[in-house]
């Protein structure tokens, strides 16, 4: 017996394995009642609580590594968990399942001339693939919003935190399967081959849809190479444009926040589009300066301000996520629309304006899964929209758009009920 | 001068250039009110009437070419027009025009405490690219549903047709423009290289999403090969269950139905389960043989009328889409959902019952995009589930399911008003 060894599973094996497992758990998931589900995270959210120990003794193993291989402070502290984070970890968990659940609502339903009763009825979308780096809270975030939804998830996180995850999800695991969820329907991919995700990129009616969750080269990678649906952003490239009927200190106060309140999440303005004809230029321009940001900009934007330096031509298509931001002067609503159906990269765009009609132009002309008047772009947010929870932000075209939550992680099957029609 | 060569385009830059174009025309197009959407298919209609010579006159070249090329009968067959097919086609567009127009419709709407405003408005997709063989009037259904719905399409007919669809292009083009809708918004891809198809498969970014019409080579060519989203259904495997609870006679007549009454179409059944308690087996059999139906079924199908033949284990993943059926016996409804989730393609699934309990649990279990209570499959189609007219059906989980019609050709933005709100 010892002579012999193991036949060795390929990491496109393993994934396989594990999405067809994670299939099949998701229907009995599918058949669970909304209270299981919702007891069910209560008793996971109490699992993680209950592992503190475990959790961060594991936590220590993946910082010693990190720090060992060199990783940044930045990539350090996105994986460092202590007390306060864990128990913010396992109260999002909580209030996952304190969200209503999606599945079984009606979304429209008709009766047919011939007496066939049609309804949609949302459904889960099945097995969600989520594709992650460093943050551990992801793997209880994730997991968490897919349950609640009835679907089963497979995940795949960074090497750097991979004892981190593994004793999330342990105790995620204990928590749920205690409440009857079966445990494949939360499962950890187990290699670090980076094969993996390649399959899991791959597994086009294994799994139903990929959330890739990190920097802009992970979600880079998963768009080109999927063969499975994507959900996903890569750039927050989003525009404020104040409007010749700005109000002057709204426009500051806005422009302000958008940039500044945290300028590394998706959601904050990266170009400024000042109208020539709005007074109120300069002043805005001086409480960015001294608010510590560096502006880069346009010959007019210049000309108002010196200390504003020359913008370069990649300047109107960069997200910076840092104390930086573009500034173009431009001439009233339709050379600002221009500008941002050039540029803007569909997440998030806001005028500020007293001019209803200017207000009403810009909400239907542009094309950006947000838009917004008369606010910081910074509250493109799930939370923010009452959604509870976010999985995401989306900036393709279908499925969902913008903040995603559990809604977005379902679909619909149409129910027809009839009484022995056949169709002439 | 004449001794200058112009440089070709190659397929993937005429694909290109026309996407482009089409998006531009888009961004014009979603700016136009409802009236003038509908009054401008109205007059596509009208010329779609006065170019009948025309039309019939291409048209005649296709069937010539293609019976010279040795197409089949039924190949000529879908190629053809007459007068009352072309008279069909233009009052298909001109019942596109009268549906109502989704865009601008509100999906929901909230106010957070803060004060901003919140409305989800369904807006175009984009540009629709459609992939079809044979059969013309694809070109102006397809347009007409695209056009209604905002959308720009970009048209790649069989090479078979060619003469056709450009006369009919030609003709809705003159309708469309005259009434304000830009050229460039239906276009259809000049070249019948096929590289043309792989070009817009892979132009991700240019073209929103795809919808393949045809026969299922070109649909799975599409499927394996895109890097757009694809709106489409490969195979329709209907199963209808009869439930040992089941009125024997509406059994049998919606037995007929679902497969006697068009075989051709993808919600024909394709397989047949019978439960082992339903007491009326033998004459739903009978009917069907009668009917001229071949049937291939298991032992205990055999065992009721040896007129079956013995299916092979390819039978129960075969679409037929012919006078023959696959009959299984199943032992209750615990079976025949294990059948249907191993076998179907998820398109439309069917369980006859007077157990309101069993339709129930077949309606939440059965993961298709369509799942019937005594009703024929055959009825799944957007004009009989009251939608107007379809695009396709598709069996995908994201975006839309089943029959998709203008909503499926919509998506949707978030609109915030706000009043000077900043993010704390």
């Amino acid at each position: 017996m010892a002579s012999q060894s193991l036949p060795v599973e390929t990491p496109e094996q393993v994934v396989h394995r594990l999405a067809k497992s994670g299939r099949a758990a998701q229907r009995v998931l599918a058949a669970l009642p909304d209270q299981a589900k919702a007891a069910a995270l209560r008793a996971a959210a109490g699992a993680l609580r209950a592992a503190e120990s475990e959790i961060l003794a594991a936590n220590a193993l993946d910082l010693a590594a990190g720090e060992a291989n060199g990783l940044s402070n930045a990539m350090l502290d996105r994986l460092r968990l202590d007390p306060a984070r864990l128990a913010g970890i396992a109260d999002a968990v909580e209030q996952v399942a304190g969200l209503a659940d999606p599945v079984g609502q009606v979304i429209d339903a008709s009766e047919r001339p011939n007496g066939l009763r049609l309804s949609r009825v949302r459904v889960p979308i099945g097995l969600i693939g989520i594709i992650y780096e460093s943050r551990p809270n992801v793997t209880a975030d994730a997991a968490a919003l897919c349950l609640r939804s009835g679907n089963a998830v497979l995940l795949r996180g960074g090497s750097e935190a991979v004892h981190s995850n593994r004793a999330i999800l342990a105790a995620l695991a204990s928590g749920l399967t205690a409440a009857g969820v079966p445990q494949a329907a939360v499962q950890l991919v187990p290699t670090q081959d980076r094969a993996a995700v390649g399959a899991m990129l791959a597994a086009a009616g294994l799994i139903d849809m990929i959330i890739p969750r990190g920097g802009k080269s992970l979600v880079a990678r998963v768009q080109a190479d999927a063969r499975v649906p994507v959900l996903a952003h890569l750039d927050g490239i989003c525009h404020t444009y104040v409007h010749s009927a700005a109000d002057p200190a709204m426009a500051t106060a806005i422009a302000l926040n958008a940039k500044m309140r945290r300028t590394g999440i998706c959601g904050a303005m990266e170009t400024l589009l000042l109208d020539a004809q709005f007074p109120a230029s300069a002043d805005v321009i001086a409480e960015l300066l001294d608010a510590g940001c560096e502006l880069r900009g346009d010959a007019r934007a210049r000309a108002i301000n010196p200390r504003i330096l020359p913008a370069g031509a990649n300047d109107w298509d960069t997200e910076y996520l840092d104390a930086v931001l573009s500034v173009a002067v431009v001439d009233g609503l339709e050379a600002a629309l221009a500008h941002i159906a050039r540029h803007s990269s569909n997440h998030t765009d806001a005028i500020v304006t007293e001019d209803a009609a200017a207000a009403e132009r810009f909400l239907a002309e542009v094309d950006s899964a947000i838009v917004m008047v008369n606010a910081s772009t910074q509250f493109a947010d799930g939370g923010e929209f009452g959604l509870g929870a976010e999985i995401g932000i989306a900036t393709g075209r279908l499925h969902a758009r913008g903040p995603v939550a559990l809604e977005g992680l379902t679909t619909y099957k149409w129910q027809v009920r009839g009484s022995g029609q056949t169709r002439p």
